[in-house]
């Protein structure tokens, strides 16, 4: 069997690329696992560049591996990321598999072709964002922030830091960011909530509610981790009414997309007191402009969208290509398929 | 069964005590659960200055809970802490438990009359100091002290932050603090090797090696949790060569003693770019004296002995002391005994 597979874009986290404005970031290694799917392998490694310029692979490819950022719009300047003119370009009768490098892929499902299968790299960041999440949550806890400024003084001040244990955390999706984020949660002694559209049993969560139960849910949480899929039932499902529900002190992370939560909201409960703090990865606009409000929330971290970089994030990437690869190869049913009603 | 009873001393990280400068801590449902394992228990909150000013308890007691510090020599100005001079002067023929509040006990051993049992209270920290641990490795991993600048001067810039899964974790001392590190490293794919004299196995290590066999678990180790106590052996266990075997790049926490590892090495490595950081949170002397060269050593941050701090401490040694009272009322063996001859 021939295969041309075409490979473009960057995934935003990887590190060490061999041409990061290029979009060029295959090891010598990745690339030969990927020619090592079948005997005849195409292989195109295409410079953005190229694509937006309007030039079209050398072959059509029968799969293609894109990296088309997490944003409905366009992101200017952002380095290799493939934008939707030249991406249609890689389109063609006998495409079959159309890979994207990121976990959400509700901004492709609109020019998805018939007959061609959109799978996302769900999973392969979930360890990484997991981490950052409990990172914020225990910096907070810890007082981090603090300590570093009295390590600056060289001032010997004890701090009321606390402790997780006993505490609870709201999951709002139970995929494979919110099922990670709460096993580690869980070895830190908090109970995890996990939430999801119909209260389907999720293993890893110490209970499931589904989302009509949210803001019960909060009214007994410390930690809520957004880590929802964006669709018409999520937009904007954490309100000003949900913030309030939680327990005062709470802190909230969102780590899937910006739209989830009402940034103004999120916000004012920072400055009321009402919050004590937030990890925000993803934002409507990014990068976030200068004068947005959350810069100056009290407790508030802004992420730049990178709660997922990682040193393992690139082979992570491969791994599922090269299975579905592998799968197209021999037939069988494609993983990590995306559901072109649902959205994710 | 009469029992007397005192608590002299306040545990360094206990929150909202009534009286921190006088070591009055005990909220009115712990003296309850304390003056309930028996029917006739006096029970004195000792105020420290008064044991400091040559004054004792009003009924010699047969079971005392005393927070001592746990630095070998007297410490100025800490809060509540009962020094040597007043701890003698609770001994009596009717003694049978001097109950620590810390871990460590070791400046305790010279000074036990025969027939008091000594017991500490291992175990009530672990959890807050072992989040400590993670807390310190997960920031750096995230680059997050750099994120906090990045979001103060509100610059939207990515990081290329690491995460943790596949690394390797040296823990000195297989103790309560360093099984709860453990159990909480493995849970964000961490590989443990727990390390303790005669290599004798414990559950929530992924291997275990002797002390003999330290320097070749550091040569593969990231990080080295030291966790042990301060014993002849360990004193000074983690030298300049010991640091020297780590891998390149990597990372030390020291949350039991500080005379276990050489801090003159220490900042020597972190000047020199082989560590990339260190948290140290226990010290030869404390305060750490102003012109110590650990403060200013690239990637240190200083803790000022106060790991353990946890809105859940109290009720922890409460816990502790009970169980213990209530097996002196029943006769039956006491749990957290010290072991004079080892100190620990």
């Amino acid at each position: 069997m021939s295969l041309n597979i075409v490979v473009a874009g960057l995934p935003k986290a990887v590190q060490g690329a061999a041409d990061p404005d290029e979009g060029i970031w295959l090891t010598e290694q990745q690339k030969q696992r990927i020619t090592a799917v079948a005997e005849d392998v195409w292989l195109e490694h295409l410079p953005v560049s190229a694509l937006h310029a309007g030039e079209g692979p050398q072959r059509p490819p029968h799969a293609i591996m894109v990296e088309t950022s997490g944003s409905k719009k366009g992101i200017e300047g952002e380095q290799g990321i493939l934008k939707m003119p030249g991406l249609e370009r890689l389109l063609n009768p006998d495409l079959k598999l159309l890979q994207s490098m990121s976990a959400g892929a509700e901004h492709l499902v609109g020019i998805m072709p018939e007959g061609v299968v959109l799978a996302n790299a769900g999973g392969v960041a979930a360890n990484a964002i997991a981490e950052t999440v409990i990172t914020g949550i225990l910096a907070e806890a810890k007082m981090l922030r603090q300590r570093w400024a009295h390590h600056d003084a060289k001032e010997w001040q004890e701090l009321p830091a606390r402790e997780l244990d006993g505490s609870v955390m709201s999951v709002l999706g139970t995929g494979n960011i919110g099922t990670v984020t709460a096993r580690m949660a869980r070895a830190m002694g908090i109970r995890t909530i996990g939430i999801n559209r119909r209260g389907n049993k999720v293993e890893g969560f110490d209970e499931i509610r589904t989302t009509a139960e949210l803001h019960a849910a909060l009214t007994i949480s410390d930690y809520l981790v957004i880590a929802a899929p964006l669709t018409s039932e999520t937009n904007g499902l954490i309100d000003a009414e949900a913030l309030a529900a939680m327990k005062p002190g709470g802190w909230v992370a969102n780590v899937s997309r910006g739209a989830v939560h009402d940034s103004a909201a999120l916000v004012d409960a920072l400055h009321s007191g009402h919050l004590n703090g937030a990890l925000i990865d993803c934002h409507v606009t990014e990068p976030l402009p200068a004068d947005d409000p959350l810069w100056e929330a009290p407790g508030a971290l802004v992420f730049p969208h990178d709660s997922h970089a990682s040193q393992l994030l690139g082979d992570r990437q491969v791994d599922v290509f090269v299975d579905n690869l592998s799968r197209l190869v021999a037939g069988r049913e494609f993983r990590n398929v995306v559901d072109l009603t649902r959205g994710y």
